[in-house]
């Protein structure tokens, strides 16, 4: 999708750096030992530079330099696979498979790397992903295909811990053992998922890691095996001994009881023993996990104080941690913070109103909430089935529960919102943040599909608001339904409206009228309606065209009654949205004139039927797919102009 | 949703039986212990009596007999909640809360009751499923409602081990002790999910409750401690005992990692020992895992002797345990068997194409690419996230896997489809069967949204068989492709068309022309194709109307060119489809229409937007939901004529 190839590296200051020297992870297996530690400073440097300037995954990344190069100084992709889950802990990767310099420093910009893992950037990325939990079940299928082949390459998952929040890792531990005999997971233990990681796994991982008694022993042990000659051997032995004593220690490992060797803790900085680690690994006879121990943001103070913000931070000032927010002061707040600041009101006055978040608490603002009233918070980790779930088991018993969630996260969810939501009619509020694009992100992150795969279900309410204030009036009803109500917004700030005082409650599926007219009504959701409103007073100005406007607030249920009144004396109705067109608000427009049996001509604008690449911004992604305002004027124009053709010649 | 309440016992022969008197819990909790055995008998009878004729889920009723009248015993539905995970084991529970009589009898027919919990059918079921893997989370959350409501009643979640190959349980089950101090998990572990259970939780579950050093020092000291008395005091004793001496025989328990106290195995035939077990469970102040050991099929010997057969039974002879198919030996094959023996003869040929099943090897038709290809058949337990994911890696390295599914629980992959086979543009195949009605099981699994919900997925080519021959020619068709392929089919037997010797690729996008037309034209999907042949003649016959019926194949990519042409020349197009209408196929046609800029009427024929119920086959729910084909007759027609009426008008 991505057609610019990674450029080659800028001339930099002297001494020159060892970092431009590597073009493939051979030249990374060229280095001496000891210039390894001269490169993972480097790339930090080169991280902290290109991120403070574009934003991206600062924590993940800077906590990864060691383990990375260590990887690519065992294994040899592209021969070998490397899955890494979520794949935003990837730029030390891609800075040692040929894609440093310009390609990277616009990392997450138009024509700069993608933030993420993607196969169609490199060879090298054997496996894309955005999405948390996905590594060992896809290096899982890699290394069956291997054994089906009978090839013998390796497959390497790099796993966070906060992957073992997520139902599909633990789904694929439960089969690795019947699966394959050789696969090696790396869990790279940093104690955080995008905020503090939770629950029991958590729990059970840091015991692990910190049983001091253990540790002790094992340290004055080490000392002594690796003191004495036969490295590999020795080694052997002593991974053995601790995996022994660490039953005895700390209790049997929990991989152990899925059929994995259990390997650690290991210092996640300390290559050498990296390398031994993985070398052992390697040429084990049975699905090995190594515990691996990192510090996320390693390298960068602020990142090490401040491990929520710079798991994926905007630009920031490398030396001071502060953001480098392009908005002045009177930049409206961000719709995430208007969400959560009335949620934390409404659940202030009713003890009944909770939150739940799959460990997002700032990125969907529920953070908020979680200040005011803690008892009505629930962060259940990267596990966004089992948020809904038990949304649905709170919802039984007169909770209201509000599951503040990505729109693309809460495709996890989609088997919940049919089977247990919707279909038993559970009153759960839904707020789906970043419907629409995430442009740095890209694919993986923008929010395009949620309006064509909930609009199919029974039950479901689907809104999404105007503006801020409208945002709160929507929350505010959905406490009130007796039934689902799932309510998108855009990431980023909101137009500026100030909140009223008391919330209105708005009638269901009813939609508003800003603007009459009466040759063209543009039905319009969102963020698309500044668009609509500035597209007809250009055809006011420059056509002398009559065009009305209405936010139509309800993608279902749709306001049928308006929509069939106007169809019924408007030639042309446009409708605007911010998400695929294929099944979207603007099809449900389409089955509603059908069953109203009315033929009048629609022109629809909304997402084509691809999937969206990262970019710069959202004009600059709207621009390459044929959505910028003046595209969408013409198009408009043209429809209008072959109906009056049309009607002009019927008429003769 | 259903109207019908339970009607009162039918007298039956003397002595009269104890089920008869049993109209609520409270009943339950009259009888004498020495009542129970006989209790307990009578259900097996009715059970076995009722399935014979109706079909249902046999064994895993039979299983919990004990288990569930020892849970009436001790807690009090429907102040305390049961969550039964896929809540087809809860017919038990049905015949104790006042379902028995002739509502039960009519198990599964329109009128009757549901074979799964239905909140709308009694208020002794507290949640709803027929999906695997939602009770933990969904009792989860129930009990922290109960926390933050500050009551005090009992949530028991009733999980069978297979839930445990899931991810959502396994989500929940990290979240826990996080949520709750008081949550009752029952574990009934009878080594079966629908076939045979996979996977490392499952060895370790049979280790637990197999290791005979320690089931024999188990046994000896349960005697001794049950024979003191203070009955209590002395099984608290037991019980930590039992925990103790488990890690030392067994290793720690799985359970306890995750923070809940681990109970068992106990008998779960057994009621005294279950009720005993369940009284400490009951007031345990940590949450508790209660492994018991049940028999799938207990008391009927053909049960025992076939679990996966009577798992979900067609109607049996209850001595024989032959199938009573009302189908004549000259019954066309299933379109399960017609899939499973074509992937088995294409794997066969090709040793890289594989297939998966997430614990459904019969329901699929994959057994018998298991018994003709073994190491190409991969059963991953009932883990649909994984089994797509697994896919998905298995395709980056050659493979060329196809995973078979039915409709409703592909839901489970959404993400998966979206995020890494769809974006990534993989060649995996899914064939999803049960499209359309299962109308015995109802709303849980009917497959009425995959059209919708796969139709706003870039990449996705989405097509259903006019026949099983048809369905051959695709599944070969879709092993040729470079990208992802979904291929829907109903449940139930093909129309009989032979299959060809050699299958033939077809044209992605290419509809058929069955019947030409020039005043209608039907574009039918899969099963509605006959009905639409019929329709045509109908309104030929009685009309004189001339009706085009479209065999449209594909509901994505559509075939635009032969549509747009068509609807040059025709007033009216209709589409027929076995899907909801909202975002459906005749959606997809509307949209086409409308890019071309073309407003010729629609008619469009498919399910409404609402969930629909259970009932005794597809005719009788067709019916009740406006799909009969003398109804779709009259509003074609009636369409027809007020497009005929506008017409001649606009020509006055």
């Amino acid at each position: 999708m991505n057609s610019l190839s990674p450029a080659s590296a800028v001339p930099s200051s002297n001494p020159p750096r060892l970092l431009d020297s590597i073009h493939s992870p051979t030249d990374v297996k060229r280095l001496s030992p000891d210039q390894l530690t001269r490169l993972a400073q480097e790339i930090r440097d080169e991280i902290i530079a290109v991120t403070a300037k574009n934003g991206g995954h600062v924590g993940p990344n800077l906590g990864v330099v060691e383990l990375t190069i260590a990887l690519h100084r065992v294994f040899s992709t592209p021969e070998d696979q490397f899955v890494f889950d979520v794949s935003h802990q990837g730029y030390v990767h891609k800075l040692l498979t040929g894609r440093s310099g310009e390609f990277f420093r616009n990392l997450r910009q138009t024509g700069g790397a993608s933030g993420f893992f993607y196969r169609n950037e490199s060879a090298h990325d054997s496996f894309g992903a955005g999405h948390a939990g996905t590594a060992l079940s896809a290096a899982l299928g890699m290394a069956t295909a291997r054994d089906l082949r009978g090839t013998n390459e390796h497959v390497v998952a790099v796993c966070g811990d906060a992957a073992f929040t997520c139902g599909i890792t633990l789904e694929a531990l439960n089969n690795v053992v019947a699966s394959t005999k050789r696969l090696v997971l790396i869990l790279n233990d940093n104690e955080w998922s995008i905020a503090k990681n939770v629950g029991a796994i958590a729990k059970y991982l840091n015991r692990l890691s910190t049983s001091t008694t253990y540790n002790k022993v094992h340290h004055d042990l080490e000392k002594f095996f690796t003191s004495l000659p036969h490295g590999h051997d020795m080694h052997r032995m002593w991974v053995k001994w601790k995996r022994e004593t660490k039953d005895f220690f700390v209790s049997s490992s929990l991989f152990e009881k899925f059929g994995l060797r259990y390997l650690g803790p290991v210092d996640g900085h300390n290559v050498d023993e990296l390398i031994k680690n993985l070398e052992f690994a390697k040429n084990s006879d049975v699905p090995v996990v190594l515990h691996v121990i990192t510090k996320k943001g390693r390298g960068l103070p602020a990142a090490i104080q401040h491990p929520e913000k710079f798991h994926g931070a905007s630009p920031y000032d490398p030396i001071t941690g502060e953001s480098k927010s392009s908005s002045s002061s009177d930049t409206p707040p961000n719709y995430q913070d208007v969400f959560g600041h009335a949620l934390a009101r409404f659940a202030k006055a009713n003890p009944r109103i909770v939150g739940i978040t799959g460990a997002m608490p700032s990125g969907t603002g529920l953070h908020h909430l979680a200040a005011a009233c803690p008892k009505q918070f629930f962060d259940v980790g990267i596990a966004e089935e089992h948020a809904v779930l038990f949304a649905a088991g709170l919802a039984t018993k007169g909770i209201r529960p509000v599951v503040a969630v990505y729109s693309t996260f809460l495709q996890r969810s989609f088997d919940q919102i049919i089977h247990d939501v919707c279909l038993q009619k559970l009153p759960v509020t839904f707020c789906l943040d970043r419907a629409g694009l995430s442009p740095n992100d890209g694919p993986t992150h923008h929010g395009l599909f949620d309006l064509s795969y909930l609009r199919c279900v029974p039950n479901a309410i689907v809104m999404q608001p105007k503006d801020e204030d409208e945002l709160v009036d929507m929350l505010h009803t959905s406490l009130q339904l007796d039934s689902p109500a799932f309510i998108r917004f855009p990431r980023g700030s909101g137009v500026g409206t100030p909140i009223k005082a008391q919330p209105a409650t708005l009638t269901i599926g009813q939609a508003e009228v800003l603007k009459q007219g009466s040759n063209i009504i543009i039905w319009a959701l969102g963020p698309m309606i500044p668009q609509a409103l500035q597209m007809a007073q250009k055809l006011e100005a420059e056509e002398h065209l009559s065009v009305g406007v209405v936010n139509a607030r309800w993608a279902k249920p749709l306001d049928r009654e308006l929509l069939l009144s106007q169809a019924a004396v408007v030639p042309l109705l446009v409708t605007m949205e911010d998400n695929v067109l294929a099944g979207g608000f603007g099809s449900a427009v389409l089955e509603a004139l059908q069953e109203g049996e009315c033929t009048t001509a629609v022109e629809r604008i909304g997402w084509p039927d691809k999937f969206i690449e990262h970019g710069s911004d959202v004009a600059t992604l709207r621009s390459a797919n044929g959505l910028a305002p003046d595209e969408v004027y013409r198009r408009v124009l043209a429809r209008w102009r072959n109906l009056h053709h049309a009607s002009v010649e019927a008429e003769v």
